[in-house]
């Protein structure tokens, strides 16, 4: 095989692949928001088929010699063309450690964990998901030692969300965070709550529809490339540039929940609408790890939506659409209500001082599941013990307990440092891009153009070019420092509460 | 191969492509639905690369050994395995007989035709439309002289929606209906209009959203197996009979309009989730023929939906979502409102009498077009000379007129003429079940359910084991005879407008 057939066959292949993932992502999209609930196991069969193609294709002989091929030239091949074969280098050793049977049946037992943990929320009942739970542990600490049986099988996996992630940059990492933010929480604690009076009152569902519909206006989210559909747990889709999923929930009786869902969602958008055009289609396209990802989306949620700028320009659209209900709020009202802190059980539903220790405490459980130290039977023990521990709530129910999150249901075990990892991150690229652009100037304008301009040339084109490091490293200006995140909340929740 | 060996070979294959089916229908209930404008190009490229493995697996030469092996031991085989044989032989055929690259172009056209028909249909802009109309026009007639070049195209066309079928049974039929329901809408329109004053208030659609379930409820349709979704063209996607989706439409100054799109859509996703257990998976799941399908629905819709005891269990139903805009209506004003009769432009919302003359128009054209006596180009002009003819109205814009139907741009020529002819064999069918069955106590019970359960065990439990000969013999109880359902129109009108 030449270099050139070896490049005409990647190409084919990735149309390939592309075709499947569209597929199986439509099927998986669809599951999560409009399909029936008992379309779950027919779904399930169909997704574990697909997947099996897509095991077939990656691992086949014909596309370990393409990589061989491509790698062996590896100095003269292009940036570009180089990246593409590393990416399916790791996919395919990855997937050739699965036997195809094993990862279908796991690909089934996803689509129908999904299918069970929905509803065990619902009933609170923890007994009816753990087998399930028990069941993916296994399949991920098996699929671990398989990978690199000579490291910690928790390191494992927060590689596959994160190159180079392990417990040696996180242990410190989050016993920052718990060391300094655990006094500001309590200090807090102890000050005057804000006025959120205006946060329990009725805002009907048709009208907070509506309300999105401008809040992904000012974000500047192309409608006509990203839908807007609903689920129980909000997330993004990207299947390409132009067709990109945002599922929100919404509260009656609370009008932020949608709104830090949507604009949450709306950044991971963002980027999925930003990458490049000539990266379609092929194994660069999309975003790039899940920390990048989330950095995203935190970003736009926190530390501009969060903002009192953003306030100011949000609360004429919520007074248009609520105007019994928002009669009384003034734009620092709806700041301060939009940033009250105080420990509580829903992760998605914290405040950025809190945030982390609710992220915290799920990598400590995951890191002691993966490592053999906790037993699925014991994780709501625990679960309810960390919260008592580290945000000093009492967990009334197993739903607004360790039932809460999807990530476990789809197998995302090492994903959830991400959202913490992101979170700090942002804040460094928020300080170097103030240097290039006015960004308050452009929020209180109404639109995030400018703000979404310099993060889509700094990192959404890019797609999966650059690595997680290489686009820390340019989009923050200088290597990841966690002390920046920390005197950021510390500043911003000092001056809130007057600490 | 022996008798068991190509038994197992065909389970295989079925498992095969009902997976590509379901994604294939996932991707098109999606893109019907929810899925952003800009998304239709990538959709097309991934429905056409799936579309070309259904056509690679369908035409292999081991499915050829498959059906010859089966068909050999005819004799033998069961019901249930002869039937499975003869569906994949005539899939079989008809995808020989079409180059796998001419087969995927053709599925990408239709979902680039869809969209943009959606377009054009908005802009009434027909010029936009009429090249992918040529397009879909041509692959159609050189189909039909593929796979019989000694029959009239269209008769080809319509064999594909109902074996058999042909212009000479078409055309008798279509003068019948012409000749005796013509002086009917004439004296129809001569007498006073029934007061219709309160359909063109507001109703609100997060309401009416809230009427759609109580109306499929009322029907029986089991909402765990079938989600509503909402489109421009309402239609029924069934998967499995655990998982089928209804798009309907709302048009909020016409409460009447989603109404009967629900139940005429209910009534074919009851069919799909009436299908056998047994039957799921297999080449037999589904519903019959295009002509049964639209027996069923238009059964609802029109014999049971648009009957005075229907209207009287639903009144209370919308005055109690709609009080204000409801206030003056009793049962025999709603029953009137949704019995009015008037020529008019648009096929989904004509009344029972001049539906016909509707689906008459497009049979007419449809045989033009494929016959080769109608250019694309003069479709609009014959189209509203037609209306003009046969109904008496002048069409103000290609939107009302010839671009209102999607069927054209999936490809669905020859289709039409299945909406009357299952509005006729209804009309048989209600006779008959009549005899066994309390229609009318178990319609003011506020259950559809007795009636189900009819068409469940005459009809839907079946799903394609009974050609649609054999289920219009023993539903309808004896021959197909349209002469009945012009006496039935006849009568119900003849009352209506004291005729």
């Amino acid at each position: 095989m030449t270099v050139n057939e070896a490049l005409n066959a990647l190409k084919e292949l990735e149309a390939t692949l592309r075709a499947y993932g569209h597929a199986l992502g439509c099927l998986n999209y669809d599951g999560e928001t409009v399909a029936p609930r008992n379309s779950a196991p027919a779904r399930g069969e169909t997704m574990a088929f697909l997947s099996g193609i897509v095991h077939e294709k990656v691992t086949a002989e014909s596309t370990g010699e393409i990589i061989d091929t491509l790698l062996a030239d590896r100095e003269n091949l292009s940036h570009v063309d180089r990246r593409r074969a590393e990416i399916l280098k790791k996919n395919r050793d990855e997937l050739t450690l699965i036997p195809a049977n094993e990862y279908m049946a796991y690909q089934q037992l996803l689509a129908e964990a999904m299918q069970v943990w929905h509803d065990a929320k619902l009933a609170s009942d923890y007994a009816a998901y753990a087998p399930y739970l028990d069941r993916i542990i296994a399949y991920n600490r098996r699929l671990a030692q398989r990978k690199d049986a000579s490291k910690p099988a928790y390191d494992v996996l927060l590689d596959s969300y994160e190159e180079g992630l392990t417990h040696a940059t996180l242990d410190p990492f989050f016993a920052l965070l718990r060391r300094e933010l655990t006094p500001v929480i309590l200090e807090v604690a102890k000050r005057p709550r804000p006025d959120t009076a205006f946060l329990n009152r009725r805002y009907p569902i048709h009208l907070q529809r509506r309300f999105t519909d401008r809040v992904l206006e000012i974000m500047g989210v192309s409608r006509d490339d990203c839908a807007v559909g609903e689920t129980e747990h909000p997330f993004t889709e990207g299947f390409n540039r132009h067709d990109v999923r945002i599922a929100t929930h919404y509260h009656e009786e609370n009008v932020l929940s949608n709104l830090y869902s949507v604009v949450h969602e709306g950044g991971h958008a963002l980027y999925e609408l930003g990458v490049a055009e000539e990266y379609q289609g092929t194994l660069l396209s999309g975003g790039s790890s899940m920390s990048i990802h989330e950095s995203q989306s935190r970003f736009y949620e926190n530390l501009i939506g969060r903002s009192r700028p953003f306030c100011e320009v949000i609360l004429p659209e919520l007074k248009a659409l609520f105007p019994e209900q928002m009669a009384s709020v003034d734009a620092e009202t709806l700041y301060r209500a939009a940033n009250l802190s105080q420990p509580s059980l829903i992760r998605t539903e914290a405040d950025e001082l809190t945030y982390s220790i609710h992220v915290m405490i799920r990598y400590e459980l995951e890191k002691a599941m993966i490592g053999g130290d906790l037993d699925t039977a014991d994780i709501p023990g625990e679960w309810n013990r960390m919260y008592r521990e580290y945000l000093g709530v009492e967990v009334p129910d197993d739903r607004r307990g360790c039932l809460q999150d999807s990530h476990w249901s789809f197998g995302a075990i090492g994903y959830f440092p991400s959202y913490a990892l992101g979170s700090a991150y942002g804040v460094q690229m928020l300080e170097r891009m103030e240097k290039d652009v006015d960004v308050w100037g452009a929020v209180r304008g109404g639109s995030l153009k400018p703000i979404t301009a310099w993060l889509g040339e700094t990192i959404h084109r890019h797609g999966q070019l650059l690595t997680p490091a290489e686009l820390v490293e340019s989009a923050c200006g200088g290597p990841f420092d966690p002390h920046r995140y920390v005197d950021y909340l510390k500043g911003k929740y000092g001056m809130l509460y007057n600490l």
